[in-house]
């Protein structure tokens, strides 16, 4: 067994098992009576709207949006491209028309809603009498007030014109369906792209309270149309929702038992920990370092030939240019080199790390990988291990070494996937 | 099965396990010929020397030094305690009169030495024309510098007269035997206590090279040693360490697997994920929160209910008062308030992390216990978990729900305890 051989399958494996080419077509309802249009949004948009156009067997229109450099020509479903993570104006006007879209349904209509990761950005459509800075300013001040996921999601519900569940609202009286790559924790479907077609159980009344808990002056326009509560987020119950329906077609979990799978038909021993491990990347990294030693030790909680398997999304605090930061690097390539730093070119153990999206952070590369004889290549070309780490550096690491993993886009998001090999 | 009552039995079993009165007869070499000599030093050093006392067959004599309050009365040999993690002349007086007791040996005689954490500091014997504020000051330097712990371990062998391998080529032509419980990482005989009786590779020139690599300026008197190199640490091929032997008593994996024990006669699978896990307390929290709801979620990687084990020493990165900082709590405490955060109330998960020294950092405890309802009776008696983690504040929060761990001193020491229990 070659050790990155295996890694590089298991890798493979888990970007083909949320490929939508290949698990789209079996979770589609049938044809309605009326229309079929087809709207989404997110990274994995262009080829959840390709593998969708090959499958349907009746008519079909409509338009998706995802990330720039992610689109796919798609014969009967317009693809546009916008901004990520940062919303423009090209995901706003595709956000428009497509609530115009699913307002100009009738009750023998079908919404077809193609949501995954990335899909709250570039689904940004201000309330009515906001602007995009209006949000931004809000999201800004939320990101460093330390407020909850939940609580930030809850404030920008009530300042969007489509999340929420207000775009299954405004496709009633037609049955809306969606289908979702899910990029988060618990597979929640309110909160992947923020939840446009999933009723909301939060209220104006809650926005305005976690903004006060936090201390947060929003921009005057938003504070009006906080206290105007004009028109609520569709609730879970609302009757128009009734008959909608949520198919997860790929998840973070899925994508690690396709890995799983080849590990175990190449004789090793697989060790899923986590599809949502979160924490800062070089801390996540000593953790399991701890657990490779373990397994080589004690073989524990396996034994070798071992892989342990990890997804969800690390953190980086970024190190501020003044202190010795300002290094370029995504979260798994950080991940890998906190990892090579502790295990100290521990023999026996391999690793691979990327985001399944294809791009680490806002680097050219999905990941990297690391060997046992990483450090001393590196120490060899004069690459310093823990000063690059220190600098949130570790892209120069792995490009010093040449052992960048590159795939460009993949056109799905089932976030990170890390995978060691302990043999 | 009460999982509160059932984390407590696993917590027992790891200190049995680690307990001098259990563990250390198996291990005692046959009496001499000549006179047993005992010496000792480390957090255990009390209790090692009375289950000695208690198993020799022979006559004995010696000195120990302890940890204040971990002293024990102990028929044949005196105890005397001394100042731990910062060295007093009470443990610089005693290492004195070990380092004679060693030098009076003759060929037949025995030095029997009793070896634990903590050991390091409460044998800290400057090298001939060092005071301990020198020694000191080099650590301090180390410290702050992000040297790596067998740099340290390096400079501080070569300002020592006890360390690295010279008290046993003290004690030579007598047979040395060291009984040793580990709490470092791979148990290396050479890091516990700093290794006297254990050859060390490393050299005065090593040590200067350190000190220059990091840009440490030493006291002069320290500057003034290292140049003159006057006499090396023996080396692990030195003659006169050739017939010492080094018996590991207690490990922290020997605890991990009582623990795992007492989980499997209860009808619970144990999951040892590390005997020797390092990070960032709140961040290590953080993933054992994703391993602990993949068991709940997936059944991975083990079916509920479920005993997830660790060991190793977490790291407290302190806050500054003026940042919000300057609250009580060790490590352990830190890492389960991180957990419950991180882990929200999530159903059906009990946990318990403690210092098996039986002292949290510099509180009062050992450590505490969490339960699925901490999180709402902190709130309901208005405790903010959140506000009490940024503030370094665990101890508050587990004492104001009367969930804080208290044992006093239990005399030995594998690290810390971690379990986690989910069902």
């Amino acid at each position: 067994m070659d050790p990155q051989r295996l890694l590089d399958e298991t890798f493979r494996a888990a970007l083909a098992a949320a490929d939508p080419a290949r698990v789209l077509a079996a979770q589609l309802p049938p044809p309605p009576a009326g229309r079929t249009v087809v709207v989404g949004a997110g990274k994995a948009a262009a080829s959840m709207a390709r593998a969708l156009d090959e499958a349907w067997p009746a008519p079909l229109e409509g338009l998706v949006v995802t990330r720039y450099e992610h689109g796919l020509d798609c014969p009967r479903i317009e693809v546009v491209e916008a901004a990520h993570p940062v919303p423009d104006a090209a995901g706003r006007e595709a956000a428009q028309r497509i609530l115009e879209l699913a307002r100009g349904l009738g009750p023998d209509d079908l919404l077809l809603c193609l949501i995954s990761g990335g899909g709250s950005a570039l689904l940004a459509l201000p309330a009515e009498g906001l602007e995009l800075a209006d949000k931004q300013a809000v999201n800004k001040a939320l990101l460093a007030s330390g407020a909850a996921i939940d609580e930030m999601n809850c404030v920008r519900k009530h300042l969007s014109a489509i999340k929420g569940g207000r775009l299954a609202a405004a496709a009633h009286p037609a049955r809306v369906v969606t289908l979702a790559v899910s990029d988060v924790p618990d597979d929640d479907p309110a909160t992947i792209a923020s939840g446009p077609t999933v009723g909301d159980p939060t209220s104006f009344a809650d926005a305005r309270a976690i903004l006060e808990k936090y201390g947060i002056e929003p921009p005057e326009a938003v504070r009006r149309h906080l206290e105007a509560a004009a028109e609520e987020t569709p609730k879970p119950d609302d009757p128009r929702l009734a008959a909608d329906s949520f198919r997860l077609i790929a998840r973070p979990q899925d994508s690690l038992e396709a890995a799983a799978a080849v590990a175990r038909r190449a004789g090793v021993t697989p060790v899923i920990l986590g599809a949502d491990i979160e924490g800062e990347a070089r801390e996540v990294a000593r953790v399991m370092a701890g657990v490779a030693k373990q397994v080589r030790r004690f073989g524990q909680p396996a034994p070798a030939p071992c892989l342990l398997l990890s997804g969800g999304e690390t953190t980086v605090t970024l190190r501020a240019p003044k202190d010795g930061g300002g290094g370029r690097g995504g979260r798994n390539a950080e991940f890998l080199l906190a990892l090579a730093v502790a295990l100290e070119g521990l023999e026996g153990v391999h690793a691979l790390a990327c985001d399944t999206d294809g791009i680490d952070g806002s680097e050219d590369n999905a990941g990297a990988r690391l060997a046992p004889d990483s450090l001393a290549r590196a120490a060899a070309r004069g690459l310093d291990a823990k000063a690059l780490l220190a600098a949130n550096d570790a892209y120069r690491f792995f490009a010093g070494l040449d052992d960048l993993i590159v795939t460009g886009p993949t056109r799905t998001n089932v976030n990170d996937f890390r995978a060691i090999l302990v043999t």
